[in-house]
């Protein structure tokens, strides 16, 4: 993980970048490099580590105490990891790195603001788009199909209702902006695919009709909340709400998902069987990467944003006979990589906004109370837009909807690198996603008891 | 993988280190950063794979065509990545990245002098410190030992054999320097476990009583190798040969190798099964990472190599009942960063000082040839220290030993970057790691068609 002697490159590249403003010697720099790759490589993975599993203890999804251990880490914390641009690191993580390599502090301060901001940008982004396209392949589309039009339906209630009841209220009572609004009723969409089926799958509910109606809108919820992501995004890079802009992205998003779906059909197979015919066996997965970074900066350059090329490329590699065997190989980079997605979200959010002597924190604490409500309740309604004649338990369904996660906590990171969300309104949607999160598994666990259809029981706890 | 929003944060980040000297705006260097990373990912990737499977169509191990994907992208070949401090990138990898992200042209060089190569080389160095990591956790410590002093005997006359003979060769003939000359020499010692074990998994006569012994003198190899790296780098960064010190480090290697033994018994397992407490399917994973990075620093403080460390991490963590899980949950992260680390070797590695019109260059080829000759008559030579009363094919043994990989290039890598091998001493040993590795298979199949031992001649081809 960790090789001085080939830090030496590193450091003889940035020399001469950094040389004037830092005046550090070679050896030193590459020494301090070294050390502080290794330390922040044991701190981030030792606290999510410890966190994410405190939130299982606590049947919480992982991903809470992800969150949890970058607030302890970063600048609401213990400023071990800094990464937005609020300050230098602590003095004591100076001092640790300083025992481990020798190096001075100068030296140490400046590999902490620039090679070691760079590398946990990009381990981010690399787990973020990897994470998308995984979801991506999980999203299987004739399994979509077949649970019909209720999940659809579901879904485009689930959407619709949260973001106009949020962007209303935004503007008319917070009398908020027109493009904060939107940014923010829009991170009140999306239900995480992930922690709904992973909570599902712990509860042992997934089998039941509920959870299926639960897994296909959540499917299509992420689709529509990534492509409401790439019209909020395209907004807030434009600095107004421009209709024309507005129907041209949104036209963009929608020829591109279906594009997707279509080269799901014509590309996806095709592609995993020339893959398949090369030689070495992670070809599958070398390949992928390759398709990833063409669909992402395909998506850029038609003006979305890239994790809708790297979620696209997951839809069109998905329900071959490769995927389970994909998924499988995009874990380990889930797992390592995504974490650090996880952690910097919270080291970045900086909690002190939250201040209760400061006015304008008391406001970011009631808008937070504002879209929790409307993220409960949009969910909840949306559960009985089920149009059966069957006896299916609406409220279950509403209730399974309501975890936001990923995708939430992508709109929270995008929102305040874009400056789009500043302070309290970004931490207000941070405490959104972490209290519908959190509040989501105990009241499964309430209304699936009370659910007469829940025959398949198969318990399965997360314990390997 | 890419997010140009997010890359804001890295922008704004970098901005006030590189405003004086690159004078950007910050979306220009975001987009830059982003199309950059997207496009090394696809070339890199793109051109090992093709080149990783022309290898295995002829009978080739894969490294050999990620090297041959390096040459060809890097300094040797048409500057798409240049990693040392030799030029910028070509003009054709400026205006590709110009066209895709729209920013200027001193943005796109910037990029890739300063962030692209943090990445690479950082990506590089988690690939091989998780590849020694896996080869630690390969090295099964009881069946070495089962296969008792024949491999040990093997191993260890294939260490000195070249070594010295290089050593007295490179000093006397070629009148090079004591430090140069020992590490060029201590490069000629050790047997690629991963080429060796593949080419005869692929010929099927792995578990011949040749295959074993091979097998395991190829791991001890493998220790005796990292052992001397870390001895030549200890010495290279001293600047001389001091017997005090080389003895010092041959000590704290050996109390090192020893510590990992021991602490495989004592304390892997043990670690293991905390680690598989925890409810993430990944912790062991992760708590492998979170080691790894302690060992590697651990090495360092006492004045070892981090990737020493890397190893004895696999070698503690190694024989567990997870070892086989972790291994498969390692090789995702193999095959995309150590490809990454392959290939940066050859895109360092500068074959323009073997003009022929140059007499310094005709030096550097007749000192490849003079150690190539050295390296396969070493490992030959090796193989009749086989002091069996049965009937083994010597020749067999020995030509098993012949391939160089990893820890080959890892010198030649970590040479370079230490200033210890310059020019064509660097190239004459990566030229003998291409040759031993090319050399080896067709010889191979030559001495085991000729063998009457190989009764278990279980063919198992390549493809999947």
């Amino acid at each position: 993980m960790i090789l001085s002697s080939f830090s030496v490159v590193t450091s003889s590249v940035l020399t001469p970048l950094l040389a004037s403003a830092v005046g550090v010697e070679s050896e030193f720099y590459a020494k301090a490099l070294a050390a502080a790759v290794a330390f922040v490589t044991v701190v981030v993975f030792l606290f999510a580590q410890l966190f994410g599993e405190l939130a299982i203890r606590l049947s919480l999804p992982a991903v809470l105490g992800e969150l949890i251990a970058g607030f302890i880490l970063g600048v609401s914390g213990i400023h071990c990891i800094v990464l937005g641009n609020g300050g230098e690191v602590a003095d004591w993580t100076v001092a640790a790195v300083q025992l481990i390599s020798g190096s001075d502090t100068t030296t140490i301060q400046e590999v902490f603001a620039g090679p070691i901001r760079i590398l946990l940008n990009q381990y981010a982004e690399l787990g973020v788009g990897v994470l998308l396209f995984k979801i991506g392949l999980e999203a299987d589309l004739e399994e979509l199909i077949k649970v019909g039009p209720q999940a659809a339906s579901v879904a485009v209630a689930g959407v619709i209702l949260p973001f106009v009841a949020g962007f209303v209220g935004l503007t008319s009572i917070f009398h908020l902006s027109a493009i904060a609004s939107i940014f923010a009723a829009a991170a009140l969409t999306a239900t995480s695919i992930g922690i709904t089926s992973r909570i599902m799958q712990d509860m042992g509910v997934l089998n039941t009709k509920e959870g299926q109606i639960i897994l296909g809108a959540a499917v299509l919820d992420d689709i529509l909340g990534i492509a409401i992501l790439a019209v909020a995004i395209g907004i807030a890079e434009h600095g107004t709400v421009e209709i024309s802009s507005v129907i041209g992205t949104i036209v963009s998003a929608t020829l591109f998902v279906i594009s997707a779906i279509v080269l799901n059909k014509v590309f996806g197979p095709r592609y995993i069987n020339f893959l398949s015919r090369f030689s070495n066996p992670y070809s599958v997965l070398i390949g992928s990467i390759i398709f990833l970074s063409l669909m992402g900066t395909i998506a850029n350059v038609i003006g979305l944003e890239e994790i809708l090329g790297c979620f696209a490329a997951g839809i069109i590699l998905g329900n071959t006979k490769a995927t389970a065997a994909l998924e499988k190989a995009c874990e380990p980079l889930v797992a390592l990589f995504a974490t650090v997605f996880f952690v910097s979200i919270g080291a970045k959010t900086d909690l002190s906004v939250l201040n209760l002597a400061n006015p304008e924190s008391r406001t970011g604490l009631v808008i937070a109370a504002f879209l929790i409500v409307i993220a409960i309740l949009g969910k909840l309604a949306a559960g009985y837009f089920v149009f059966s004649k069957e006896n299916v338990n609406r409220l279950a369904i509403g209730t399974g909807m309501v975890p936001r996660g990923e995708v939430g906590l992508v709109f929270a990171g995008l929102g305040a690198t874009t400056g789009t969300l500043t302070g309290s309104l970004n931490v207000a949607i941070v405490l959104m996603v972490i209290a519908t999160t959190f509040v989501a598994p105990p009241m499964l666990r309430w209304v699936f008891a009370s659910n007469q259809t829940v025959t398949n029981q198969e318990q399965q706890p997360v314990a390997k």
